[in-house]
């Protein structure tokens, strides 16, 4: 085995020969991007070997400059390990651990959460009186008779005989929908928690909940480790069809990071895994097949298909999750091929299928997902957008992490505000917003994309605005921090290719909403209400999202509420609510499945809106 | 790993240095018995050691005889192996693997078998259109539109898209108890088979049933290997308790003997083992605790509560049964402590809860059990018989197998037959019956138990009768078979040590029936029917048994009916009948539990029957 040492944390991993350098980097829990799926091709998985570099690649020398290539830097995706290295990590692509993405239940509606006696798990206190010559009834009889009838694993009932007499029948019954998981004794604390999970293509988030108070205990969030098999949900599908283990490794590789997800939560709660009884996950279509390693193969092909509709509820130990050992597992409904759990969990924490409408929830994640509500009609459809607001196809994009500048002004000078005011490191989604905003509003950004310079910029512009754009062979950038400025000692920019990214992302949102509105007869300005989720930032400003086009700008910005992550949202809600539960089967049953690539306008509406909106909406 | 080779059949085991040799000859998987739990106090574990013979320890000086010793003769259950060996097998004290075990159905009310749609395990022809993007419902809703609602495991719904897209969406759904285990291609033999099993306390025995036509395709029985841990049920209940992974050891030493049985099985009826969709497991209490891996440790102590008492249905994986990998098991329900899945068969299979009586229903075992119905009244009691009428305790005693000695008449000489015709190795139960009503019809054994010899012989037995009384050390034996009948070389003799074990068994029954008839206030002549079960040996003649004492003298024998092994019967009727199951649970519940050893006339009523009756009924 040999040891990689990532620098400059010296964390330390020890792999076989010939691991490809990317893999060490997933061990050693690096929450590293590998947006093109590791084929060598997009160059953002770039470290710097400082010792034993081996010869480039032919992948290195097409993507790497010699510069590069002569300080070190290899592609760690082409690269595999023969020798000990020392790896210093790049600042500007690695994605720290303390990711702040929303988390919060904004929107949760209160009567989504049950009377305490009738939630989803209950702890019930039980005195038996201990078997006698007339009162033999068998132990679990006894305990049925208290508690009502449960189903049980043969697991549990192994070990029953002996826990009702080590605690003299006397203690706790543990019932999750209306399972019986475990009996504890009379001196137990009775924590009873839960974790609610939104597993998203490009970010997972877990919460630790309180299920008697229904607080959360403690939230944490990470790259999903899945993103090294490319970074949208179509390429992992290809990689189970195309790779024999391939569904296994997809699995395997995300229950590995919520597992070490739960170990962190317990020791920030400080509490015992033992006592998490369930757990919920919510997340897309495909992202709920691969944590359940159910095929997703038929989603990668017409007419995508997914394996099942309704919520499915199960022993948690079939996914290898380190909590209580006969605790349970659920995954919520989900309405289609590509509007999946994370849509229906939306839609319930906003009563969104309660309301006459016209209102419409928009989940903007790596799979941006639309429901509308209009009278009796719910239907929601799904648009590819890609994760350039989770800012992985951005130069210096990064999550809103700490050191990612989540606010931009420009006025007579760039203003920026940090996540945490650390000096910054990248730029996460809601200050490409506001960014983007700003560039057309000062012109310095035409609305077909083009970045201006020097003779073309506008002549008031001011000076100190004005020698933030540079000018490289690859086109213009505009530098949102200096190298002075910046925490990584090089300027911190947006460049020429990162604004099509965004062109591209924003056009697939908009075609959405503009088609799926048209096919109910609905205007963007007859909007009661525009719900926006997602995990793309804090504090957006509507108006910079409208003045870039992400959302119709014929709207009044007053009805535009961000909720946060709703996916989220949503999995805590079915751990305190066994109705919520029945609710989301029964929204995954009604909404209708709109399939947006196969109607006519989608296409024409995707071009048109590939142009950046030519006014502002003042 | 040092081999150890048994003559004469030269079966090879390989075991590692400081192996009980016990244990070498439970791995070669021969079906030796360890009456005394391997303490080394019963002698019936001796073998013959060829080669590396060791010194003897104390237990053996203490058994054997010195010419034994000499001879290298060794208790296997005190020997440690540390150097190859060549072992003597004893074919008196090997049980073959070909043991007649009584295992058919008669007495199975035709009632117990549904209709074939209705049947627990039903093969569902299957003709789904494939997904279109007008119909894109889900795999699992597509299916379940044309099954109905079912339940499945996480780990079928992994494998379902593909096995539906593999096959065009046509094939054939394999649902158990409501429960979907399988879709099986349209080119799929649609073989569908279970198991039925009656985990006896010594005898295993299993059938392979077609579960389309009912017919049982093969059976096979075995010594239940966990003897060697003891003869009875308190004794393994002992080893739970005392030793920490007591549970486990026995539960896969029995998991391990049905798994051969299974491949037996199959290979007997030239069918696949991924065929069997269901197993049933009957048994008393203790072993369908022991068959599940639960524990038995609270049926150690006063008041031997069980820790279930309806039917269970469960992955049969979580059993490591070598099935298909979804099927299911089922165990019998209970009725208490020492009346268990068995006699819940037994009365199931007779209707026994369906006629008015009174009606008496026998299980002779290991563990004897009493069912009585009368009137509305259904109740039932255990007595622990022993294992003599399984020939286990008795000198020359075997199972109903091949070579067994299983009538015996004496008129001017001595008159038997063997099962399979062959010369005689044994006696089974049914010979034991016979030979001891003779005895006492000739006067040459007493009504207390005492062989007679010499000049205390009535004057006019048959010259060829007398000379078959020999007397040694130990005091009279009669010798049924000489050494020059005999297969074996050596004579097959009743001892008085072993009418003394048949004594106490007939005892424990008798005492039994009596104490159960008299608090119901039935006398035995008032029966309309006493029903006998058990793998004691076929073909007994009620009259021997009514003369011996096990059965009551005063009921005309007329009314006696053998119906062989009802718990086996029983596994197969819920195999083919939801009712059957339905019944069992009912009858569980229904059937009232007499603990025997409370009741003040059951020590009096054991003692007087440890005399055997004075005179013959006729």
């Amino acid at each position: 085995m040999l040891e990689i040492r990532f620098l400059p944390d010296k964390k330390r991993v020890r792999v076989a020969p010939g691991t490809m350098l990317s893999q060490a980097i997933t061990k050693a829990n690096l929450a590293f991007e590998f947006p093109c799926g590791g084929q060598g091709k997009c160059g953002k998985c770039k470290v710097r070997i400082l010792s034993n570099c081996p010869t480039p690649t032919h992948a290195d020398s097409s993507v790497l400059s010699k510069n590069e290539i002569a300080q070190g830097y290899r592609l760690a995706c082409q690269t595999r390990v023969f020798q000990p290295m020392d790896i210093e990590v790049d600042h500007l692509s690695i994605a720290t651990r303390e990711t702040q993405i929303l988390t919060d239940e904004n929107g949760t509606p209160e009567n989504l959460f049950d009377a305490e006696d009738s939630r989803p798990v209950s702890l019930l206190p039980i005195n038996l009186s201990a078997p006698t010559l007339e009162d033999d009834r068998p132990d679990l009889v006894r305990l049925q008779d208290a508690v009502g009838a449960c189903t049980f694993d043969l697991e549990l009932l192994r070990t029953l005989p002996s826990k009702l007499r080590r605690t003299n029948f006397r203690g706790t019954a543990v019932i999750v929908h209306h399972h019986l998981v475990d009996f504890l004794p009379p001196d137990d604390d009775n924590a009873c928690l839960g974790l609610a999970f939104d597993i998203g293509t490009t970010t997972l988030v877990g919460s630790l909940i309180d299920l008697v108070t229904g607080k959360p205990l403690a939230t944490t969030s990470r790259v999903n480790p899945q993103t090294r098999f490319g970074d949208d949900v179509i390429s992992r599908i290809q990689r189970v069809r195309e790779t024999e283990n391939g569904l296994e490794e997809l699995h395997s590789t995300v229950i590995d990071a919520v597992n070490e997800m739960i170990t962190e939560l317990c020791k920030i709660a400080s509490v015992s895994s033992e006592k998490i009884y369930l757990s919920a996950f919510s997340g897309n279509t495909t992202m709920l097949h691969l944590v359940t390693a159910v095929s997703p193969a038929a989603l990668g092909e017409l007419p995508f298909v997914p394996a099942v509709r309704h919520s499915l509820i199960f022993p948690a130990s079939k996914l290898g999750l380190q909590i209580h050992p006969f605790a349970r597992a659920l995954t919520l409904p989900i309405i289609g091929g590509f509007v999946g759990g994370d849509t229906v969990a939306g839609i319930l924490v906003t009563d969104l299928a309660g309301t006459d409408g016209p209102v419409m929830l928009i989940d903007i994640g790596t799979n941006g997902e639309i429901a509308l509500k209009s009278g009796d009609n719910l239907c929601a459809a799904s648009c590819a957008a890609g994760p350039a607001f989770e800012g992985a196809t951005i130069s210096h994009g990064m999550r809103a992490a700490q050191g990612a500048i989540e606010e931009i002004v420009l006025s007579e000078q760039v203003q920026f505000k940090t996540i945490g005011g650390v000096p910054p490191i990248g730029l996460c989604g809601s200050a490409l917003i506001d960014l983007v905003a700003e560039l057309l509003r000062h012109e310095i950004l035409t609305s077909d994309g083009t970045l201006l310079s020097n003779d073309n910029l506008p002549k008031d512009l001011p000076e100190d605005i004005r020698k933030r754009i540079t000018v490289h062979d690859s086109g213009p950038e505009f530098v949102v921090a200096t190298a002075e400025e910046s925490g990584t000692g090089y300027p911190i920019s947006l460049t020429h290719r990162d604004i099509r990214a965004l062109q591209l992302a924003i056009a697939a949102i908009r075609a959405g909403i503009e088609v799926l509105l048209a096919k109910n007869g609905i205007k963007p300005s007859e909007l009661k209400e525009l719900l926006v989720a997602g995990a793309f930032g804090n504090y957006i400003r509507p108006r910079n999202a409208q003045r870039m086009g992400l959302l119709p700008h014929t709207l009044d910005p007053e009805r535009i509420r961000f909720i946060g992550n709703s996916s989220l949202a949503g999995a805590k809600a079915v751990l305190l609510s066994q109705r919520a539960l029945l609710q989301a089967d029964t929204i995954a049953k009604m909404c209708k499945h709109v399939e947006l690539s196969r109607d006519p306008n989608f296409v024409s509406a995707y071009v048109e809106n590939m142009f950046f909106p030519s006014d502002d909406i003042t």
